[in-house]
């Protein structure tokens, strides 16, 4: 089918648009590369050498001898967004083309608004143009876990039976969202709704767990195809930053007492779900919402599965418990339901000492572009205002002569540095 | 105490700032006067003919002695809003600065878009400009009743106690907002309820049912201070339009079946319910939802009692029930609770038949400046795009001689026209 992936060029864009691609659909990606632009401005960047979107096309069709088309543009630009929806005529569109991150939203109010502005009036733009040149398409739309919140009761896929007083009906599952990006994707979800109920639009809303890992079958066909690795303290997911971290020898740095509860998902079913969503419609006028992560963990899970992982490679890791920089609970209930991607063919890649191996084994090849100093939480929930000074000094260096005067607690791998040959077979890690 | 009364030049705003004013609250308005732009834009006026602000506060300066302060910006201006705060300081903010016509959110994606970021950046602002410089003052924010939609079990006053799989939690209720202006009130209440959360600061969300009306005791002090009166189908509340329908002679406009029930309240109720929320502020981080409304009718419900009210008065009234140009449900089980402002001691004024000879009488006094043509509805839910043309044509002509020739049923109203002073005598009800 024709698939339209807005943000392509993303971290989780960029894997489904190769693996779509892979499967037969044609594809188009819809990009404006403002996430590389966020690097420049939180100083920070992925671990991992990506190249150009071009580059990466030219690569993916040489290998493949399948051409992803490519519209370069901003979907807050309706004009642009619906002729290029006009143009590609999809009968799908997987919308990735937000703010995605947490932190950047909370550092000031001007990021606070962007996030909010970009990501709802967005997804109206879609909304509306989808409604006027292409009715049938289906929207999956990429929401998140974090909507829900932390209820004190079992979370269901996005709406709830409810008995009050005698009568009974299905409602919206109440959202608890944790920060003005999580507010983002309520916002968006309450809007995609009405304009299902309004204009008998499709649409799908993925509310997706946090997800770990960079490779899938499609990046690791060649370098050039290498995905996003973000271990920053704004961008980085947790698992990721964590096999950052035990890699070059530093401690985990664990927010609070580390029992924030969320679900987790490996970006190989990332994608796999979104295939499972695009070759299952929704029907006219329904909003359907699936819970999309695969497994439960607490921070602390994760962090000692990391300890685990890392010392059988012989890292000695340790755990830093900062104050929590965002507000939340750090001891709570949680039990989400996540079922119905199941039902629909997912075969979930749970997480395994081998994924971590792999991560780490990523972190070690590629340790010179390692900034330490980008890992410590410096976005406070409790402010209005948070610092953008970056500097450039001894503290944000790159991770290697000068890691024992930043960090005392310095690497204590046993054995000798690995050649860069060798990490990289260790890279592409076995198709489980 | 001090409030700012955020878009204090508009209906309910101003019919506040001046109660409040009245009860010995100092008193500012902040306003960009946009409320008077859209009138231009749609073609509509209001019944009454309101005065430039400043002619306003004048008077009321010369009939009360009281000096209202105004700040003329918008708050979307962060530098102005944030200015405006620190040197107002106020105790309390009442913001009622938004675009508040759900027709008016769907006339097209323009509008839709405008509505939203002008709501939700706004309330943004105002939510940073409090934790930046006026951390204590307390929030008091505008909703509606129409952000919880028609839920087919009890509504309760913004949280509800969900048991489910054994276990218990207070949960925000969930919203089924039925326009994007609706969706934009949703956006604001989740926004401020995490505010709220992280940075400690009080706020009251009133989800306010539909308001008629327009006389307070200090509006009817002097002409000059006469309050807005929206009959038309973008910005009029639908028991005055139907009052204004029933005093010219031409059908009300039920919108389908008119089983649409609402909450509704009197604006003298609107403002008291104001007063009652600055007088008992909500504690630090505390996040409180009450209903703004006093009695629940269904649409048919208000035709039915205009109908036997406009009998009284001589007048002739019929129904015309138009295809509904929203998507709703026209017939539906509807209870809301509406008790913490009455336990805080509202005494509310029940809709009457005095009221509503009130509200014939004013249409009456004023019937040269009716516009029936405005009473139509244009904006259809269903279209991504409303047609936009105003057409001064006979059809939009002030209902007058050519009546008869718009509207086959003339109005059949017993004797004479009275004479505007007979009218303006009937204006100022009683005090009940």
């Amino acid at each position: 089918m024709k698939i339209a992936v807005l943000g392509g060029d993303g971290y989780c864009g960029w894997a489904t648009a190769l693996y779509l691609s892979n499967r037969g659909h044609s594809i188009a990606i819809v990009d404006n590369f403002i996430r590389r632009q966020w690097d420049h401005e939180v100083g920070a960047q992925t671990l991992t050498p990506i190249r150009p979107l071009a580059d990466r096309l030219r690569t993916w069709q040489q290998l493949t001898g399948k051409q992803i088309e490519l519209f370069v543009g901003d979907v807050m630009d309706y004009d642009f967004l619906s002729s290029t929806l006009r143009e590609f005529e999809p009968d799908a569109v997987v919308h990735f083309a937000e703010q995605r991150a947490a932190p950047y939203s909370m550092i000031d109010r001007k990021h606070a608004v962007f996030t909010q502005v970009n990501n709802v009036v967005g997804t109206l733009n879609l909304r509306f143009a989808l409604r006027e040149f292409v009715p049938d398409c289906h929207l999956i739309k990429l929401g998140t876990m974090g909507e829900y919140g932390t209820p004190n009761i079992d979370i269901e896929e996005g709406y709830i039976t409810i008995e009050h007083n005698g009568r009974k009906d299905v409602l919206p599952y109440p959202k608890q969202p944790g920060s003005f990006y999580h507010l983002s994707k309520v916002h968006d979800s309450h809007n995609i709704m009405f304009t299902c109920k309004i204009w008998g639009l499709r649409a799908t809303d993925l509310n997706q767990g946090v997800v770990y890992g960079t490779m899938t079958d499609e990046v690791a066909m060649d370098e050039a195809l290498i995905n996003r690795f973000d271990y920053d303290e704004i961008f980085g997911t947790v698992l990721n930053r964590f096999c950052v971290q035990a890699a070059i020898g530093i401690p985990l740095t664990v927010y609070g007492k580390g029992g924030q509860t969320r679900g987790f998902l490996d970006i190989r079913d990332t994608v796999r779900c979104i295939e499972i969503a695009c070759l299952n419609r929704a029907n006219k006028g329904e909003f359907r919402v699936f819970n999309q992560f695969t497994e439960q963990f607490s921070v602390l899970d994760l962090a000692h599965m990391v300890q685990a992982a890392g010392k059988k490679l012989g890292l000695q890791v340790e755990l830093n418990h900062l104050p929590d920089p965002r507000v939340e609970a750090e001891e709570h209930y949680y039990n989400a339901r996540h079922s119905k991607l199941i039902e629909l063919g997912l075969s979930p890649h749970l997480l395994s000492d081998s994924l971590l191996d792999s991560l780490m084994n990523i972190a070690m090849r590629y340790r010179d572009r390692v900034d330490a100093s980008m890992m410590m939480p410096k976005v406070n929930w409790r402010q209005a205002r948070n610092d953008r000074h970056l500097q450039p000094t001894l503290s944000t260096q790159p991770v290697g002569a000068d890691l024992e005067v930043l960090q005392p607690r310095s690497p204590k791998r046993n054995g000798d540095r690995r050649s860069a040959a060798q990490s990289k077979r260790e890279v592409a890690y076995s198709k489980s």
